[in-house]
Order: structure tokens, then C-alpha cells, then sequence
């Protein structure tokens, strides 16, 4: 649905860019843009703000790098800046351009990553249904196969990750898990590529996953927070993708 | 220090913007290009990209709005795209603007700040030094003064979690935490404002952080995460800011 040109007001001080962007936030805020919405033309959009279009074009390319909007090119009925439905990608390419400035360390992702998913790993203890235990152990049984590849094996083992935050009903913890991975994830197919032999290797992760679930299983979120604990830094250490793990 | 123009190629492709953001990384990743480094000039930079100068400037602003680079106006020698040396506001951004979309609930920034929080009260229990008890001391003791502004008063208590943070020794989740209550410091301020005698709620807050404080000072980490974890779900309960807190 486009959204009527009478919300918008023209924009009147310098730094155009940063007030389409408060605009455009103000608008999501009063949720008279909401998700899904189609904004004006580009055309439209720049003359209801009173600005120019390279103005507003630079505004919206911001948009679409933080994840918040979509852009369908061609030209049809469905092309245009879409507000997106689900968090995109920002985050991770946040992310990965402060590690790749060094602003975060290797130990500091491992550190964060315990800390959602120990968190994570209890509450999912309290709360998973049988509809949950069973999607988990859907997944580790895919991972048993013994032909897998090690592409396939990092899907299915961050697959699992994410789905116990998902577990744990709460949507940004799952979707900044989910981003850490992202971000380091050719850092970790690297990582199982030095291992002298990643299939002994996989046989550790899939015991230490098992023990995981049966935690999950069996309602305890004291052993579920300790073994996602040890299961994280213990991969950091045998892959020595980190040096060092912190608590 | 301003790069070599070596060390750029003309992109080739459309989405002219995104080619340019990786190049940038890619000077990033690669140690080329430095926190602290000044860009080539708009003009040399499009010409050695081979890129228009409206195409660089859309991805300048991307880089800017993700806190990667700080855009100096005027036009003398410190002047121009500088790459920052720590993690600017790119995650404070697009965190409001998720959710100003509801990508996000209040409950969900809730269990997100309990996780972070909890593991960094544990860490900092094991961690901190006679520095960190003092510094974090002398926050708790202006926070006493009896004639204190809300406004102040939730800068000093912003100021004391995030040290926290920082003594648990992992710029990742100390960045995270502190974005996550920097997009939420309007709603705190306006939770604070609702209570009928916020001077009441802040002698409770003032006693949580001294037990808090004492839990880290006698290097009892699972004190200190649990004690964390209750003062953030107890002012949550208390203002009313969400409904229901998760774990």
C-alpha cells in the first residue's frame, strides 16, 4: 500500500539526508508507514519533502544498507522502496565492517555470542513445546548424515543455533545471534578447513548438540546455559579461531 | 593519513554503490585503509573508482549513517570522509528504526539487555581490578546526590551499566549494550516521568546497584549475574516500560 503524500512534510534545514532519514523514522513511529508499505516515487518523495532527488536518493540507499527498506527495480506495479517486513541484513554488515577496522576482536564476538546464547539456551530450557524438541532434533539428525559436506554441516549447526534463540521467544536475540554468525561465518568454514580431520571434529559437535537438546528436553536451564557455555568456547579452542575465551 | 591512490580499482558493475561499500571493506580487511585515515577527495576518489561523483556520494553517506567514516565539512586540510576510530551510532540508528517498525518489542529489549548484562556482572565479578571498584564507586556516589535531575540521574545509571560492561573486558557487548540503551533512553527518561515518586523508585535503584557493586568487589560472579538480572526485570516491572519479563 502507498502511503498519501499528506504525511510528509517538506524537510527545511541543511543536512538533508538526516532529516528524510527522521522523517521517514517519524513516520514509522507513528505507524503511518508500516511494514510492507510501498513509498512514494522517487519523484513524488522528493517533491512532498522539498528536496532533491539526490538528496533523497542518498536517503534512501541508507535505508536500504541498514536493512529498513527494499528496493525492487524494473519499473512494474511492485517496484519502488518497499518497507521491509523482517530485519535485513544492517547489522551484519555493521558488523563486519567493524571487525574488518578492528573494532571488535575475535575474542570479543566469542564473548558476546555466549553471552546471547547461554542466555538463550536456558530460557529455551523453560519454554520449548514438543513442536520445538522436534525441529531440534530434526536438525542434528540431518547432521548425522555421513556424507555431509562441510558447507552444508556449518548451515545445519547454525541452523540449530538460531533455532534454540527462537526457542527462547525473543525475536532480537535471535536476530543478532543470527547476525554474529553471519559475520564470521567464512571465518568459520576457514576454521573447520585447517582442521586436520573436520569429520572427528563434527563427531564432537554432533555429542556435544545431543547433550544440548536433552538439557532442553528434560526442562534443566542451569545445564542448558553451562553446555552451550562449553560447547562454544570448546569449538573456539579445538579451531583455534580465537585465542583465548573470557569467564 | 590519506591512501595511495594505488590501492583502488575502477569498479565495473551496476548497484554502482554496493561495488564501492565492499571495495571499502576490502581496503579495510586488507589494512590499506586505517581508523584515523582521511579518504582520496570526492572528485579523486570517483575518478579512481571510476564510479560518478552522485554513486561515491550515496555510498559515503551509507558509510557514514553505519558509523564508519565521520564526514568533516569546511574544506581545509582536516576536511573530508575520515574513518572513525571506534564504533560510531550506525547500531543505535538502525536499532530505533527496528523498532520504530516493531521488528522488535520492549520484552524482546528486555531479555537482549539481560543477557548481555548478566554475563558481563559475571565476567566483571572475575575481572575487575581496584580501578574498576573505584571508578564504579564514584559513579554510585554521584548518583546519591539527593538533589539530582531524572536526566542526570539516568546518565549516571546508564554510565554505571556500561561500565560494567567494560570491566567484563569485551568492547562488543559493552558497544551493544550501551547502543541498546541509547535507543531507549527517551522511553526510560518517559518511564521515569510516569511515576507518581521517582525519587521512591531511585532509592531502590541505588541500593540494587550498591549490592551489585559488592557482588563484583567480593568476585562472586553468580551473585552478580543474578542480582543484574533482577534490578533490570524489577525497574522494567516497576515503570511499567514492558509487560513481562522473559526467564
Amino acid at each position: 500500500m502507498a502511503v498519501s503524500g499528506a504525511a510528509w512534510e517538506p524537510v527545511q534545514r541543511s543536512r538533508t539526508h538526516e532529516l528524510v532519514m527522521s522523517q521517514i523514522e517519524s513516520q514509522l513511529l507513528s505507524g503511518r508507514l508500516k511494514p510492507g508499505d510501498t513509498l512514494p516515487s522517487e519523484r513524488e518523495l522528493a517533491s512532498l519533502l522539498g528536496v532533491s532527488r539526490s538528496s533523497l536518493r542518498e536517503s534512501l540507499r541508507v535505508l536500504e544498507a541498514l536493512g529498513i527498506i527494499e528496493i525492487r527495480l524494473g519499473g512494474g506495479p511492485d517496484s519502488g522502496a518497499v518497507v521491509r517486513n523482517e530485519p535485513g541484513f544492517g547489522f551484519v554488515r555493521l558488523l563486519q565492517l567493524e571487525l574488518a577496522m578492528g573494532h571488535f576482536s575475535d575474542d570479543d564476538v566469542l564473548g558476546t555470542r555466549i553471552a546471547l546464547e547461554e542466555w538463550s539456551g536456558a530460557n529455551a530450557a523453560t519454554l520449548a513445546t514438543s513442536d520445538d524438541h522436534a525441529e531440534l532434533t530434526a536438525i542434528l539428525d540431518r547432521m548425522d548424515d555421513p556424507l555431509i559436506s562441510t558447507f552444508e554441516f556449518n548451515q545445519l549447526d547454525t541452523a540449530f543455533h538460531v533455532r534454540i534463540a527462537e526457542t527462547a521467544g525473543n525475536a532480537l536475540t535471535a536476530h543478532l545471534m543470527g547476525s554474529l554468525r553471519l559475520a564470521i561465518r567464512q571465518q568459520m568454514i576457514d576454521a573447520y578447513a585447517r582442521l586436520a580431520d573436520w569429520r572427528a571434529t563434527a563427531v564432537t559437535v554432533r555429542s556435544e548438540h545431543r547433550a544440548i537438546l536433552a538439557a532442553i528436553v528434560d526442562q534443566q536451564p542451569d545445564l542448558s546455559r553451562k553446555l552451550i557455555r562449553e560447547h562454544i568456547r570448546s569449538f573456539y579452542i579445538r579451531t583455534e579461531a580465537g585465542q583465548q575465551a573470557t569467564e
